[in-house]
């Protein structure tokens, strides 16, 4: 049986920031963003590079944004979607910063926010950052198609964001700041999805059980929580969860959002919304972030889904197992 | 400034496992390894099915000699070279447990180490699994060249070990087991190296920093540990290390041992030793822990190494950036 973490120390996200790109920064969350590239090359010469460089910008900016020195940041959790997650270990080059590399494709947000909130609320480390990104030139790359083939995507698809998000999770309150006060990670599932354009429904069931067995072990209903916010699920994944749930008796229509689903205007090209470990990274550090800081909501379960295929095993004939780690985010008045 | 961790509660690495190819089996220390498969498919129909299955067979045969249920196992710490870790996701596909994916490279059996430690010596989880492998035949042909076209390899360059280690760290001591008394996160260093064929150099100077920083931190000298053991430098890379210590006043020559330079008996295909994730974890988890086991040796700092590239990086010009993650463990008698 899965355990939900019970942070008593109250390990706060006390700083964050988002770069994205102009596709995103166009979007209807556009205005929450705290950096929009106008060129999705940043000014590089590859993507990769572009991708890894505005992981490192969110980086900093977010360190910038605690008004800590980068001295003073004990550990750097991240991964990403390309291969050997190269654009956290090229962004942590940049910084002098013990680096702990993390990956569950897009699940990647919240699991470094479960290990980095242990790190804090097991009194080992004063100040982490939780960081992660997506690009969506990179990944048509490495795991679809060359941009260059103008292939057309099936409706069930998503977008990859092009986008990174980053937080810092310290220890030292100096004010009222959101803290992560529970989280359970995921167990993986597979229920034989085999489409790689399909990736929603793959992760639907992961979050479907995740969130079951983290309101089940606090013994609270879906109210709960003002928000429960899924990682890129997207319009189709998000149906299916709440289908999924709703046959197990639990609820969410009413409290459910999809960072897929909100970084977008959907239109054809973009079918079932956004996906990418910076979906979730981008949607949760800007808009998310700023709703639990001003208070216009108290209690968020943020539960980024990640589906584990690489080209490899699904040309292996393999279907696509995916996870999804929940961690509870509170800001409640003292 | 790192931080090195101090645990105080002792987390216990109660059993290990490991499972490696029929070359490592003819090694020098081939007899420590508690399977050798000889057929390196371990009949699967592909190299990547084969090197998940070893991996899960070395987690599985760990929990088992823990004389754990997998139901106690709170959660599964673990990543591989191949890209998107899909060995270890497949791998984590079949046991019901939490599944927190690591990365970084062939450091990623000390990361799991400390991570794991962290999550019982703060009192989240009883039973943690760390664990990690590498394939041969999986890493030449998604890094370097396929089998099949019979590259000549340069004299600089390191053999990937086929084989899986894992090990069950636990808060519950029914015995005198070694423990993790302490963890040091490396920083990523990155002196210049772009020949992807000498990763035991670009490695090295990761390894030092993290060895000294960790000594210091500590406040003991070099012969404070029996063994100091690093993950798949090689010889070369060995070399390096213990001149580059030397140069800054830390002399390891008498207690330093390289993953990489024990398990083969080193002529002209291996050249400077074994390398892989696989390398450090089935080395230690056998040989060096055998030895904690039996109190032959009381002390052992255990650096794995990691060089953080990709195919992509390398094509792109990149240098290859490293990392060391050390953690300390004893078994003094109580």
């Amino acid at each position: 049986m899965q355990k939900t973490i019970k942070f008593y120390s109250k390990p706060s996200i006390i700083a964050t920031s988002t770069v994205v790109g102009p596709k995103e920064g166009e979007g209807p969350i556009g205005k929450y963003f705290e950096r929009i590239v106008f060129d999705d090359t940043f000014g590089e010469k590859t993507f990769e590079k572009a991708e890894c460089k505005m992981l490192s910008t969110a980086i900093e900016q977010s360190i910038k944004n605690a008004e800590l020195g980068v001295d003073e940041i004990d550990a750097l959790l991240s991964g990403d979607l390309l291969n050997q997650i190269v654009s956290s270990s090229f962004a942590a080059r940049s910084f002098e910063i013990p680096y702990i590399g993390v990956y569950n494709a897009c699940s990647t947000m919240t699991e470094a926010f479960a290990l980095g909130a242990m790190m804090i609320d097991g009194g080992y480390f004063d100040n982490v950052v939780a960081a992660t990104g997506s690009h969506f030139s990179t990944a048509e790359r490495q795991y679809r198609y060359p941009l260059e083939l103008g292939c057309v995507r099936p409706p069930q698809s998503q977008w990859t964001v092009t986008g990174a998000g980053s937080a810092v999770i310290s220890s030292k309150r100096k004010g009222n700041f959101p803290h992560i006060t529970h989280a359970t990670f995921g167990i993986v599932s597979d229920f034989g999805v085999k489409d790689a354009n399909n990736m929603g429904a793959a992760m639907a069931t992961a979050a479907a059980s995740t969130i079951q067995t983290h309101l089940e072990n606090l013994g609270v209903k879906p109210n709960y929580y003002d928000l429960i916010v899924t990682g890129d699920l997207g319009a189709l994944g998000s149906r299916l969860l709440k289908d999924v749930l709703k046959e197990r008796g639990v609820n969410i229509d009413k409290n459910h959002v999809d960072c897929g689903e909100l970084i977008y205007n959907i239109d054809e090209a973009e079918y079932q919304g956004g996906s990418g470990a910076g979906c979730s990274a981008s949607v949760f550090n800007s808009y998310i972030y700023g709703k639990l800081i001003k208070r216009q909501i108290k209690r968020v379960l943020f539960v980024a889904t990640g589906a584990l295929l690489s080209t490899v095993t699904t040309q292996q004939g393999e279907s696509i197992p995916s996870i999804a780690h929940a961690v509870g985010i509170e800001n409640e008045e003292n």
